[in-house]
């Protein structure tokens, strides 16, 4: 119906007839004459109902309202001296009217689309205004260059593409599934996949060698900023690896995603021991965007007249004496401000937070009196302090002054304002720890399905698991293994974790079989797409980067998803609804 | 871990050592030497194990069994003379081993894997080992090969890859839905999508202009062989377009991922209006492999003497009587088999198969006696009739002979054995009518959002749409059509289907409310890309090209899913399991 899209109507076609398709964005009226700029997905162009022209054409113009749709065809024109508009790509020109068809009307706008503050329920309710901003249409031109890229990047290093089903068996990354009841078998439920992880698997034991899928996975979790019930992930496995195989797929793959889309990054990243990530960052998911590591310092205080410093010394194996050097702290923050820092760290289990702070005569605070001046100097010396610097410390129980630490520091550089916003800082967190031990119950950390490195260890924390994650920004953007490939090690690794040969055989007896019949070595990863398009755009929420979102109720405002259903339907299903207890 | 996938282990490479991994497909001890065929994605390799050159290889090759999994290294050399291989790609050399590595073991398999035969069940409950047959690996890598080639293709006409979501609200394509019911929500359930078809017309009302998405859809319906519980379907749709527009994509759209895929098609397809493939073909998706049209008879049975016939005769308007030529079919069959047909047409609601054989001095058989010689010679001359020649008739209410002749046709022609296996023959079915009136009912043919092209008719079933399927070899591959952007054309709709305004409300509220907000026109189409790799594969089971399929009782039968889960998992969804009932 067009012959032209807005912005490609330039100088180079004045004096010739064309025809645009789109949105009234504005409609101005000047002694007369009517302006329109006109809307469509490339962007705005100036039409121009001048009686002179075509008073048939101003006829129509002058119905016409905001977000109108029209068909409108004309001839070129340049814009006379002074009236250019170097804002717009189309600034030079306009299109004199000579027929213009009102394709479809519009009531007025509940919101202006270009108001980002616009309350989030009105913008949910009405998304398909909502994604007529210029801001939704660049994110989804992003993400889609974003996904055929991933794809064609893949495809070169001769990964198929193989869906997975939807329909599937509980799976077991430990997050509530959603459930499907089944019609034809009375009181059974498939589960929706929390991830395509067993079949990735078993597509190696098949000997598809490289499978990749842009997968949707769900998790009925409560949700959280940066969480939905369905996302998606970049999902990849290949045979025969090793964990650097694996990664220079993945680096390629990131670069040349990052790339397409105008980023600047390097073509390998840096790589950090998950040891190192807790001990200097408290974090594993370190921002490096800015260095401000965590000092150990419990060998220092080990050596203070305080008794709380020397008892948590005592054990550290298990307890942690944390310094974060602040620059400049002592110039930028207030009493207050540094009041209000030992209230944030309280809140993830800090019972305090000291701090020193580096005048031109030495450190001062009310800490120093514990200390001779030999072990403040050696302070000043571990931390780098220079005058004007502020020092905080963190002393406890290893997991809680990483997590507080570590919060603190992000914290503290969003109140310096020292984080840059355009910098891309990737990272490889390595060498996972297999298990975690929570309450007596030992967990994979990754998954079950992760290659330890060496079982034979008394305490099961120490053992390694060939596992990795890529960060970006502070931000996980994914992460993979190299997976167990023997039947022997899957049952061990089961064992260890509690699961019962029982248990484990009705889970998961397809994937134990499946390792019986020429399992190859296989690993792989997954990336967050969403995530990673959210970073890639520059926007803080996740429902900026999908199109029909969820709220943090895992409700759909535009369709009202969920909602009641008939008795009969239920009946077919073999459910009923509980009746609410009272 | 390999230097070479075992198919690129050529003759240039002779002298050279090299590294390849895969599976045993076979041993064989020849007087102490051990060969093995080594299997990858890419082919087989054979190495030898020989005690001159390395009696550790050779200890290693003598426990290794079917299906084991191998690392082998080794010097590429050349067949002697008489023992190459021509059916073998890499049949000019061989590998001496010089080390092998027992990567994992194999128990014997539960069948052989290229055995087409096997039992359904075992391969299903073993797809792993199932996908390990040559012929499914091609199928999945031509999966992959057309997938990536349909978002190109898509890509560079401008369309924008988005995802819609799954976890929705019922949508009202006519098939049971699948529930997911919701945890936060008590007695609130989200359904499984049967197409995207809503949020794609919401993305047009959002201005996104060009939209597609290879996107999973579900049915809960009692499965036939070519259908499954989760399917896939390439979406497109597109604004400011005419049924041109979109039909030229879908053409371009084709021929790209056919001829990716080695087929040689043509780059735009026959047309046919619906009411002439009824009429001709008796079918709205007629194969034109063969030609064997349904003619029109029931001018020349109106002159008959058989009440039967001139009864039929006096409704033209919803009787219709059929001849369909057998070419050769006197000489063909026999007495008991054109018996057969007639027992094979009364499934399909026939009375009966009345039929005539040309012989050398005319019409012959039973019902020539009710036709005048002028008749018989008129009947003779527009079915085309040679000598040896049948010809069948079928008379009655027309859906009822449409639907058996077009079935009779498809059936003579396999016994025939006409039908060409290697053709391609596309065509555009167009000019479909907007409604069907069954029982009193008024049904949408494609679905309620269709734009009709003139809804002021009387009869209902008069009123054509703008809507298209396309078909390939007989098969329906998939349709679309430019739906409704105006509301009070879409309520109309509603209105005519007898959907009052209360339930349009609740259903579709808001797209009606979409389409008041300045909706463009807009139009599109879906292709069903299982069916699609089915043909493109030349094979008859939607099965085979899908990794795991569904039984036809929709059950996983590797995974066991749909499988009993917890009543605390029950509990926390607020439903409970009916209890069979007495």
């Amino acid at each position: 119906m067009r012959t032209h899209y807005n912005t490609s109507v330039r100088e180079n076609l004045i004096g010739q007839k064309v025809t645009v398709a789109g949105w009234v964005n504005s409609r101005r009226d000047h002694g007369g004459i009517i302006f329109i700029d006109l809307r469509d997905k490339s962007g705005l162009v100036q039409l121009v109902a001048d009686p002179q022209d075509c008073k048939e054409a101003l006829g129509v113009a002058e119905t016409v309202r905001d977000e109108f749709v029209l068909i409108a065809t004309g001839t070129v024109r340049a814009r006379g001296e002074g009236l250019e508009n170097p804002n717009l790509e189309t600034g030079k020109i306009e299109i004199i009217l000579e027929n213009l068809v009102i394709e479809n009307r519009s009531k007025a706008m509940p919101f202006d689309i270009n108001d980002e503050k616009v309350n989030d329920e009105i913008k949910l309710r009405n998304r398909f205004l909502e994604l007529r901003s210029k801001k939704s249409f660049d994110i989804f031109q992003l993400r889609s260059k974003a996904t055929i890229q991933a794809r064609n990047s893949l495809d070169e290093l001769g990964f198929l593409d193989v869906e997975t089903p939807i329909l599937t068996k509980s799976t077991p990354e430990g997050a509530r599934d959603y459930l499907v009841p089944s019609r034809v078998h009375a009181g059974e439920f498939y589960a929706l996949p929390q991830s395509p992880q067993l079949f990735k698997q078993l597509l190696m034991v098949a000997g598809f060698d490289r499978y990749f899928q842009i997968a949707k996975c769900f998790r009925d979790e409560d949700l959280r900023a940066d969480r939905q019930p369905e996302f998606t992930q970049i999902d990849v496995e290949m045979s025969f690896c090793t964990q650097e195989d694996v990664i220079a797929v993945a680096e390629k793959l990131i670069y040349d995603v990052f790339t397409k889309c105008g980023k600047d990054i390097p073509k390998t990243f840096k790589r950090m021991k998950y040891s190192e990530a807790m001990e200097s960052y408290g974090s594993d998911k370190p921002d490096l965007r800015f260095h401000m590591p965590l000092i150990d310092v419990i060998d220092i205080f080990e050596k203070s007249s305080n008794e709380i410093f020397t008892d948590i010394a005592k054990d550290k194996k298990n307890n942690r004496i944390k310094a974060l050097r602040c620059p400049n702290g002592d110039n930028i923050f207030s009493k207050r401000q540094m009041k209000g820092f030992e209230d944030y760290v309280r809140k993830f289990g800090a019972k305090g937070l000291g701090y020193f702070q580096m005048k031109e005569d030495g450190l001062k605070g009310p800490l120093t009196k514990f200390f001779t001046e030999a072990d403040l100097e050696e302070i000043v010396k571990v931390t780098n302090l220079e005058v004007g610097d502020v020092v905080f410390f963190g002393a406890g129980d290893k997991k809680t002054v990483w997590d507080y630490m570590g919060r603190f520091r992000l914290f503290l550089a969003n109140e310096m304002n020292i984080v840059p916003a355009d910098k891309y800082e990737f990272l490889w967190v390595v060498d996972f720890p297999m298990f975690e031990v929570e309450d007596g119950k030992t967990k994979a950390l990754h998954h079950p399905f992760t290659m330890p490195k060496d079982l034979n260890k008394e305490d099961l924390e120490e053992i390694e698991s060939i596992a990795y994650d890529i960060v970006l920004n502070g931000t996980e953007l994914g992460g993979g293994s190299i997976r167990i490939h023997k039947e022997e090690i899957q049952s061990k690794v089961f064992e260890l974790m509690g699961i019962s040969q029982e248990e484990a055989k009705e889970k998961f007896g397809f994937l134990l079989d499946a390792l019986q019949y020429g399992a190859p070595s296989h690993g792989g990863f997954a990336l967050g797409l969403d995530r990673m398009i959210m970073l890639l755009a520059g926007t803080d929420s996740i429902r900026d980067v999908i199109a029909f979102p969820k709220t943090q109720k895992a409700q759909c405002l535009l369709t009202q998803a969920p909602s009641e259903v008939d008795e009969a339907q239920l009946k077919e299903l073999h459910i009923r609804v509980r009746k609410i207890e009272q």
